[in-house]
């Protein structure tokens, strides 16, 4: 059995023999990482080859064990240092070089009804209209095949995984990307797995290829009486992971709407190194003018990357009213493209070496207090 | 030796043999906390009162070890609890019965010149003047007692701990707020520390004392070129840690200008209770029309408490020309008092139930992820 222990931030005035006295019976290994970017701390990952009779084999095989050490030196030593590095656990990924710096995006906000077949269709024109204008990266609606509403996500649902003719709705997606050789981040249709219904979002490549499939993390459970009362947990089952994607066009974090109310994991995201957040999105009449811009503004220039939404157009008649304004943000948080509430599609251009510029102007990432907090990854923790 | 090693978060399933088999050579209590916070965990706090030779005897008498175990259970039982409370490290602190449920604000957006003397009487006039029209708590600017300058820091510099004598600028404000029985977050001033500079805000209550000093934790190292270039740390040191205070008027969170842009810190606050985060602060005329409603607006939403800040008003032929724009956001995000760039003292009613009734609406605290991302308050974390 192998079983990684996870990490452990050590003064350098600690030595390995008093760690292993910690865990005596296990047979552990000490592997020294990334020391570089760790300049008062030492970083080793643990692993234990042999585990006997000690807390770790009490655990089921499958659990994972994350140990964090932190140790405090002295008012002194700490003054020396504000470890910016540790206020990302494990350390924030250095952003990678994209496979492109500039390229169009394209955002569809299209009007949705109750006939689905008519909604395939026109995602797909709409599509289509996006490509031929030149946008490599394409991104749909929330819900954009079925009306927002929990009577309507059961009837509406499709199984993703279970091919073409169980998922029309992406297999429509599938073949317009590898046709038109564009990046889609497939909005959102109710998907059907076994008993369980989700919120998911489908990635696929120029190729038609599902690369990666979000189910939003945060389900729309709230009461504004009067205003806006909606219980997605009704129905739907929330995503049990956050998702990043390397596309042709950059690494991508999705978030589905409500996931957008959540900081921490845009900057979960931001420390993943991505390039680009998309959150489809169908905020309503209520908060949709006071928090849907400033939500995307704030994840934007906090993380200091590019935020691209994209939600329905408006159905004043619909049982759930979308706000509509569709975005998209530049690493300063401002506004380089947005819409009213009618049905649009927008054609802007993203120019990723912003994000540098904009780092290197404001050094966030070097000024951050790891001395004082610590975002934690929970699964890059466990599974480094 | 009495040394406090922090905390364990078990999984039930771990019996307490199992812990003490870890820490083998040290006499350890274990003393169960919050159990109903934790429906499916245990959180233990682990003392121990004899250290022999083991990893923690090796350590520094005044180390602190803050131990967290965590135990990620297999994709079923993860799907049975999302963990919101762990989403903060320590659990966050219950929201505090404020004092007073309803009082007036006063933010006094002032002209500040070279003359110290003059911006002491002039604060000091402006004080009167809230307090006259019903504040109870009274916020001054980032450096209301000199000219925003890494030349001026250190000559209009005060040692705040020498005394009255020394610090003609804390002094007032004492004899005001005790005359006038108000709150008075007192801006920041240049403060004189042994051989160090800070950028300081002083709390004092209703009856003068000084009550808590925040020193400006991120420092204002920026670099736009052309627009706006300023290395605070040229001159200045930034403090050591987070402040919270507990006043007449609610516990409130403070923050100096730049700390805003550390989502961290509001929301590390936001754990600890906070009904009102002030933050003095001077924006520029390039970051200002961009970001400094966004931020404050930002931070009341995701934390859903109340935001007040405090910005000198704009004097065009000064070296760093303020942004103005003083303003108190609500736990909606929603603006409830602001003005322009001009001198003047905005009044507005907060009223405290509107935290709770915006968690009611959107009840993040127990949406959140604790099973994805954690925020560790570090010397929260510490102290306990």
């Amino acid at each position: 059995m192998r079983a990684n222990l996870g990490f452990f931030f050590l003064s350098s005035s600690v030595n390995l023999a008093s760690i292993r006295s910690c865990v005596p019976r296990a047979t552990v290994r000490f592997t020294p990482l990334l020391l570089q970017r760790h300049p008062s701390f030492l970083l080793y990952k643990v692993i234990t080859t042999s585990v006997h009779n000690s807390l770790f084999s009490k655990l089921h095989s499958p659990a994972r064990i994350g140990i964090t050490l932190a140790v405090s030196a002295s008012a002194s030593s700490m003054a020396a240092s504000f470890k910016p590095e540790q206020a990302r656990v494990p350390p924030a990924i250095q952003l990678p070089t994209p496979p492109v710096t500039k390229f169009k995006i394209g955002l569809c906000q299209l009007s949705v009804t109750a006939d689905k077949e008519r909604n395939i269709a026109h995602a797909r024109t709409a599509i289509e209209e996006a490509a031929e204008k030149g946008a490599k990266l394409i991104v749909l609606p929330e819900i954009w095949n079925s009306p927002y509403s929990n009577d309507s996500f059961p009837i509406y649902a499709e199984d993703i995984d279970a091919g073409t003719e169980a998922s029309p709705s992406t297999a429509m997606l599938s073949e317009v990307a590898r046709l038109l050789k564009v990046t889609i981040i497939g909005g959102s249709i109710p998907e059907r797995s076994g008993d369980k219904l989700y919120n998911t979002c489908c990635v696929f490549d120029s190729e038609g290829k599902l690369k990666a499939k979000h189910r939003k993390i945060h389900l729309f459970d709230i009461d504004i009486p009067g205003k806006i009362t909606f219980m997605e947990s009704k129905t739907l089952t929330a995503g049990q992971t956050p998702t990043v994607v390397d596309t042709e066009v950059g690494r991508i974090g999705i978030g589905i709407c409500y996931d957008i109310r959540f900081q921490e994991l845009a900057t979960l995201y931001a420390s993943r190194g991505v390039h680009l957040i998309c959150y489809p999105g169908a905020f309503n009449m209520t908060t949709g003018p006071l928090h849907w811009e400033l939500l995307q503004r704030a994840r934007a220039v906090d993380n200091q990357l590019f935020v691209a939404t994209c939600s329905p157009a408006r159905d004043a008649g619909a049982g759930y009213v979308a706000w509509g304004h569709s975005t998209l943000v530049g690493p300063f948080g401002e506004i380089l493209a947005t819409t009213e509430h009618d049905e649009a599609i927008i054609i802007s251009e993203i120019d990723y070496s912003q994000i540098e510029l904009r780092r290197t102007n404001l050094p966030l990432e070097k000024q951050r207090r790891g001395d004082l907090y610590q975002l934690v990854d929970v699964q890059r923790l466990n599974s480094q």
